[in-house]
């Protein structure tokens, strides 16, 4: 018996028509879907597929919300472990994931355990949550010569990005949001500042000036400063 | 009557299976597709949405090769101007861009004075260049807190990007890369990057180890550096 493949599929960032039409084959045809659950984010990318997991053997993989990387890694190896055990049945398993694979996900980690035991994997490419945010402000990412640097929730140090001549995109969470407006206010870059929450999902919120954000919410924000020009 | 919509498409980075679905729908209802034309990427735009262009009017969008902007302004004053007009016969025109309408795209600047006009525009995602990159080379374009700097080919200061602690993504054209590659070397930068040109297109050429690539080909480069460890 063949062994099957495992496919990193990246659902985009929460418009269900921003699927690729490859990602909704590979769903179709899929033998076992394997779904991240962390919290609320993970448990949107099988909202996003809705009809298309319908009848399908779910797989669902828990990651703990910690930042000890030593039980961190034992739960990807055991996801990975258990995949390898379906694949081992000649089924293809499709592991979703919010927007890109490639991008701040978690399957990157199941990925590299699921190649080094052996197997096929590969990754499927999917709309970022930043490139949607873009479009629903109704700007450019960037334009020209213009760069633009993508900033984790988890990235600590703010100055040297602030610093750096380029449109800058920040990927936060909750609270920390509050703390970033000021430093942007401190720095004179709140007036270029926008910001969307839960992009394309229920509870979006869109605050084309981020100085009038007051309460922070939702679940994930993404703050868009673009250069002065 | 009703005025037409013009929505702005990111087809992706040339695999046509990854087109959204939203971009397919839109394609199929399209009155009109509106195509840009400035040299082989653009062309390549229309390949990939395929049989979706079938039996539809085109509108072929031709820009200059050229810096001097002026002449670019009354370029794209023409364009808004002629998909105005159809936009006031009642008719939908849905203009192709590769990969996303906001990341490096020439649409943006028909996006505005369309917008400007007066006129309804919309922005629809698609799935950008570099992402297809690190998926075809089997690696994360950035993990955890690690940023992620992307750079154009047109921005031409490299210092202080090769000085930042991030992931790097170098859009790069022909000769200029090799340029890059000396830069990297000197740097100590080189072992750390790979090379993609012609992503999921005719003539793909993928280099694990950036520094093997010898000869300078093919029209359009992505060069991923990962951070050291």
């Amino acid at each position: 018996m063949n062994q099957g493949i495992l496919y990193g599929v990246g659902v985009g960032p929460g418009d269900p028509e921003l699927l690729t039409l490859k990602a909704a084959r590979l769903l179709r045809e899929a033998d076992v879907i394997a779904v991240p659950d962390k919290g609320a984010g993970e448990q949107t990318a099988l909202n996003i597929i809705g009809q298309l997991a319908q009848g399908k053997p779910l797989l669902h993989c828990s990651t703990p919300m910690t930042r000890d990387q030593a039980v961190l890694d034992r739960c990807h190896d055991g996801i990975a472990r258990e995949i390898a055990d379906i694949l081992d049945q000649g089924k293809n398993v499709v592991f979703i994931t919010l927007g890109d694979p490639t991008v701040y996900s978690t399957y990157i980690y199941i990925h590299k355990r699921v190649l080094a035991l052996g197997y096929r994997a590969e990754l499927v490419p999917g709309v970022p949550s930043f490139c949607a945010v873009a479009a629903r402000l109704g700007t450019s990412l960037c334009e020209g010569s213009e760069r633009l640097l993508i900033v984790p929730a988890s990235h600590k140090d703010l100055s040297d990005c602030l610093d750096l001549d380029a449109n800058l995109v920040f990927m936060k969470a909750g609270r920390s949001i509050t703390e970033l407006q000021d430093r942007l206010r401190e720095r004179g870059m709140l007036a270029r500042a926008s910001m969307v929450a839960n992009c394309g999902m229920e509870g979006e919120q869109v605050w084309q000036r981020f100085e009038e954000m007051q309460e922070p919410s939702g679940y994930f924000s993404i703050v868009l400063v673009k250069e002065g020009t």
